[in-house]
């Protein structure tokens, strides 16, 4: 019974209604923060003495005994029960069983409010960080796929219709680049993460004579929160970093999409090896994309994810309302699955295999260089609007006779417009096409290649 | 090594690397339909013998086996290792384990596309009817209350500005309608969720000689899903569950709110018991209306959920995609959440305590019968455009003396219209405001007692 | 200024702030439901004269005048200003400037917030019908086009994996079965819609004698609504439309998934007409399936919708709250967005052409009747399992020598199993696979047609 | 019909259906970008001249044209017409109108999707620097109110309880801070936004030997986009907008939640002006907090537009597809919804009138100083756990007698714990309370008004 009694039931007639109990624990989710938990408690304790407001002796047991409480928590050795609603009483309560009186001291000069927005913070900083890393590893293998694939010309789509061919590795790069916007907003989430809250107390500081930099200094952060009222109801930082998730696994999501896509029998661009993908319990000859599905499917997860924090935050009263302990699951949900689907996105690109020469042979279909065709008419004179109407005579002209762009002869073609030449077949083929795009972010090798090069050499 | 064989692996070269077995498993979550997936089984099996595809010595061994798994299961003796991809692939390769080759041919004329339909709706069936049950014990803990309440004279609000008097019970019922409407949309739900797709296959039906309205009648479904393409792909009924809880703990968040407002010093009209309330761990005099501020933070939780199915659904191409994995997860956490939120409320309404004086006194303050004094000046003849506008000047003239409408004389009343006289006194207590809305609907003690017995006597 | 004098402004000392009344006010949107606004005050205005409450020549004058405002309004003669608020007052104060004092007693016995609940309510019924009648039109079109092509077989699809073979028609119908439950909800939706508020209030009824159930007779509502406090704040009716309107339009976005994909080059399954494709302003050779890309991203914007009303109602205290007027835009857009999404499509669907042949060749190819194989060599009496991981390796077999399944002789089939005999060829065919797939809900064309059969004659 | 004729119509056979043309058509609302995409063409056309791709005469055309056309647009002359498709073709339609072939000549080197890229780019990045001044606005409204407050005491509250007494000034800049970091992300989105996406083409780049830093230099662009691919599908930047805009209401939300609670007759710690409230048409006395309401419901519609963004995005295949229009709607109307509540709002903060009083009185009841009684008796030398107990006694002890901490005299503090003294009163006293929690981030005036003066020097 002693272990379920409430730190805070000094008021209290009646003890917690046992459902009751289990419906507001957190401890079921928030035991993964327990590391910080302690962490803080221990600068927390280191500052109280500094300050006299407990003494060397209460330290020295204080911090053993949550060392070893650590120490125990690593091992799985420690039981966490729900009468102990969440790993902050958890803690108190394992530190009070084993160190005596001393451990009761340990809460003075902070309230749960501050004390959950600073583990919560040195959590999520880290696995910030641990995402910045995975994206980066992301980005690496498409530019390691885009070094490989350089030269390999693809169809390149609008609405799905072939458009006009471009490189695959400046398809890959398109990628990349959203992945470094994706990188730059965690990094900018970071230093709102990256602000240390203990010292608000339960919403307005506390009346001892505690230093709140020193804390700062020991955990590592740069700075403190300004205002106490605002520090303990602050979840910003939860929904930027879910937010910064959403358009991260977004991106992903579209790259899944396009590979599911080339992974038909009808594109055919692409095979995912065996090890990355599944058959049917059912349909022996079954391979299927299950992974990139997957990973399309999660993006649900994160979207519903930041609808739940924003929801919760919404015409909430100010200071701290328990409603907040609900932003716990959807933020450990979002990381997990930020961070597995980053992995096996990374793991897959290395065992993909283009197949080159149907890309290429594919953008060669399609009158993809039709756009190129206006292009030599504008070249020769011909106003765009002028051009680009011909080019399109010229198109439904090979439909009807089932024909090809560079099939038609000259004489054909000046039946369109008397300006046409030899000269218009260097525009034709899908080489031509894609090199001419020399312009800064454009799709010729040598753009690419330069882009490939700053990327290198991380002058981005 | 016999049981991460996968059952699909006949044309694969390599096996499933070991971090997409883990990213793609859906085992950890999907073990809980176990119950499901094996009564599907039996029923499955059962038919495949009636209809001479298996032999009954094989039907014999398959349903002994696994009324052993689903025995060993309840007792938590079963290892469900992620190798092992989902539940239906567990449960069919603890079933070869025990009894050979017999276990094998289980799978005969199915696909795991139109089991996990299966399962997904017995468990769902399950689901909504103790749902419906819980809203039916939430209605009634309030219709008790409303009947102990039923003369209780509380203000009415709107804008969160006191409007006119009302009777609590009247309040309280109205809560009582909104769950019937919530009861109401789970019952129509419930006929979409119960209907039968095994026999579906893959997407296609299946070849064999099966009989799909044996098994609907074994497992009592009273009809059949129509076209197999749709039946595999079908998740509708989920999406439509998770709105239906979305909406029932929207219309929970209200009360709670209200529960929230009326807990404050401010307020003052309920006490909640000390058994429903939690402290705080460092402001001693705290009494927390935590249950009620969960229950409406977990709103955004369900409202989150829905967003993550209607995202994976959308633009999915035909049929099944393995994006649908996703939807076990969102699921379950909807029922539980609901769930327990609907069970805790209907507990913490016999847990309440309302200032019945306060409220009442509360109800006299604020004008809140100026209202009928625009009446009173209609009946008297005057167009309400112009009662309302006199009203209004005599609440002003209220404001500036620091008087109460019930306290002017009739002399100061002539001055704003000279057809005032004594009468109107009756008008300007809380007990007649009341009792004269006596339309149907309206707060007068006779209708709501009307309607409080048409619900005792489930005329409604 | 008479006309922005509010009519409740008698004990308000300073007027509204001009920016206070632009963003107050709602006429910019609720306009919209002036007829419904008129129509109610008719029938309020007839009931007030039948129970005495007004005389029968002020009714005469309301009616008159109110009947002279509709025609005004039809005929867009009036000018509704910012300053009338909303579209009640705007009504209100257009009838007191023509037909005087008379006017100003239209408004006895009932409050804005009772008269918005019915406006919306009578709006959104005339709305459901028509989103019924246009779901029915696009089934029909969609049935047309399955006995169009009824025997037709196409490669049925999972995880966008080439599965089985399947009829065109059976894959046309799985939408025909989608819509009818988006039918059906709507048609459940409608019964909450279809009940009359007037009498409610502001929130607890009204004092005066009035009688609900003729205005809900004059109304043609057939019942109406049992608590004034809930009918004020009731939106479940909003909400649950946009929801189901969201089902409806993903059901659409999942089709529109499949045209885009299809009118690929790479699948080239279908046709879109010129007249519903639009072009590039630069490629000339494009013609892109925007409408359906449109439709898919149209989902999007209903699936917005419904989060808004979620939120909106979300915590909110009883009873009404101005925060409920944000439920009008979302409301009125999910309305517009669907219905053109609906008629767009079926008129789309009306101008497709399939390209029969290629459907059926690419049924051939990826060895989409392996499963049937499979199912062989379970009715020669291989446990399903075996003859699974059989199949499998002959497929592997063939892709390794690039041959088909049915381009093997039986001398290398037997090399896997003795037991194959030229009988299989038969279970190897398109056909035979389709057809075989006899079971209720199957893609057999028996199957099918039995199922256009009872669509025809209403049987379902 | 010369007008309604497509710039794309060259492979086309047949007209657009009418409906399409108008389910299609973006004109009615992409009107807006209207100057923007003048001036963009303005600076496409300076760079075709300079690079000699078009003759100096055709440039003195297209810049006279383009004048005029904007001049016209401005006084509201030019008919837009859903022929016209969107506001780009309407534009280069009306300049052929009026200069002829040349103007055919304008849309050399570009596409309709860098177009509207740029376009929409220039127009958010004006749209937040104006979103960023008014935030500025509303920081300096609520600091202005801070420093008018500096001295008033307030009762904090957490979980909607009396939790400790706090400054109004510090509770205000709590708000301010909020803001501070909505002000961050917005001009850190900025950044993202202001990228030249012109010269990306429609997905490659383009042919002719264009200058795209040119064109950047012009349009006052610090930097071009880097891969066309992405620069014509990227809409993160629109995404993140309205997430920032989602923050940023919610935070207003919550100041509303606070205002409508504080006006109520209940709390009454705030009057709104009269000019800021509006009536009730049927209850003469209500005054509404209307505005308040209203900014809370309405981040119910930027959630809603962000989910509708988010939606639009998932699983989009590259690059541009036609669902990438619906982008717009909800971009405009979070910039018209974000800027009206942020101006609305500023304006209302000198509009509202606290009762220091009442709020003073308030902060003395509800033993708010428990917690300074529990921190009195850590400096006495008693471990905070216990002595958070023995406040909890005390606090039950003051409920049953019904008395407040301050009127307990030390004898009957003795009963509890034997070390309480004379100075205990000290610590009870508000001011007290307020003064003592002078860490950083506190609520003491000292610190209060420190961080006043930073944000005064920007030293923040």
């Amino acid at each position: 019974m002693t272990k379920t009694k409430k730190p805070w039931d000094g008021r209290f007639a009646e003890p917690t209604d046992k459902n009751v109990e289990r419906f507001t624990a957190s401890i079921d989710f928030d035991r993964q923060l327990y590391r910080y938990d302690i962490e803080g408690s221990i600068a927390h304790c280191r500052m109280l003495a500094k300050q006299g407001i407990i003494s060397d002796e209460d330290e020295k047991k204080i911090l053993t005994g949550l060392g070893d409480i650590l120490n125990d928590m690593e091992k799985g050795k420690l039981d966490l029960d729900c009468a102990l609603e969440d790993i902050h009483m958890a803690v108190e309560s394992f530190l009070i069983d084993r160190v005596g009186e001393a451990g009761g001291k340990l809460h003075t000069g902070r309230s749960r409010n501050d004390q959950v927005a600073l583990d919560i913070r040195m959590y999520l900083r880290d696995e910030v960080k641990d995402v910045m890393g995975l994206i980066g590893i992301l980005q690496e293998a498409l530019h390691k796929l885009a070094k490989e694939h350089m030269e390999t010309i693809m169809p390149g789509y609008t609405h799905l219709q072939k458009a006009q061919p471009v490189l695959l590795s400046h398809y890959l790069l398109a990628y990349w680049e959203m992945f470094k916007r994706d990188s730059e907003r965690f990094g900018e989430c970071l230093k709102r993460i990256n602000v240390m809250p203990l010292g608000s107390g339960a919403l307005a500081g506390t009346g001892l004579p505690i230093d709140r930099k020193y804390v700062a200094q020991l955990l590592d952060f740069p700075v403190i929160t300004k205002n106490s009222m605002d520090a303990v109801s602050d979840r910003d930082f939860i929904a930027e970093f879910v937010f910064d998730a959403g358009l991260t696994i977004m991106h992903m999501s579209r790259f899944c999409e396009d590979l599911i896509l080339w992974s038909t029998e009808e594109f055919g661009y692409v095979e995912i090896a065996d090890s990355f993908t599944t058959g049917s319990s059912i349909m022996p000859q079954k391979k299927n994309p299950d992974v990139a599905e997957l990973i399309r499917g999660k993006t649900g997860r994160i979207y519903g994810n930041l609808i739940t924090i924003l929801t919760i935050l919404k015409g909430l009263p100010m200071t701290y309302n328990r409603d907040l302990q609900e932003d716990k699951e959807p933020l450990f949900d979002t990381v997990h699955t930020l961070k597995s689907s980053l992995s096996i996105l990374s793991e897959m690109a290395g065992n993909v295999k283009f197949d080159c020469e149907k890309m290429r042979k594919r953008a060669l279909e399609g009158f993809s260089t039709a756009t190129d065709m206006a292009e030599y008419l504008v070249m020769k004179g011909v106003p765009f609007r002028e051009s680009h109407r011909l080019a399109g005579k010229i198109v439904a002209y090979c439909i009807e006779k089932n024909k090809d762009l560079s099939s038609l002869d000259v004489a054909e073609l000046k039946n369109f417009y008397g300006g046409f030449d030899e000269d218009v077949y260097k525009y034709l083929t899908v080489e031509e096409s894609v090199n001419v795009k020399n312009v800064p972010g454009g799709t010729s090798k040598e753009m690419v290649s330069k882009r490939s090069k700053e990327i290198e050499s991380n002058r981005d």
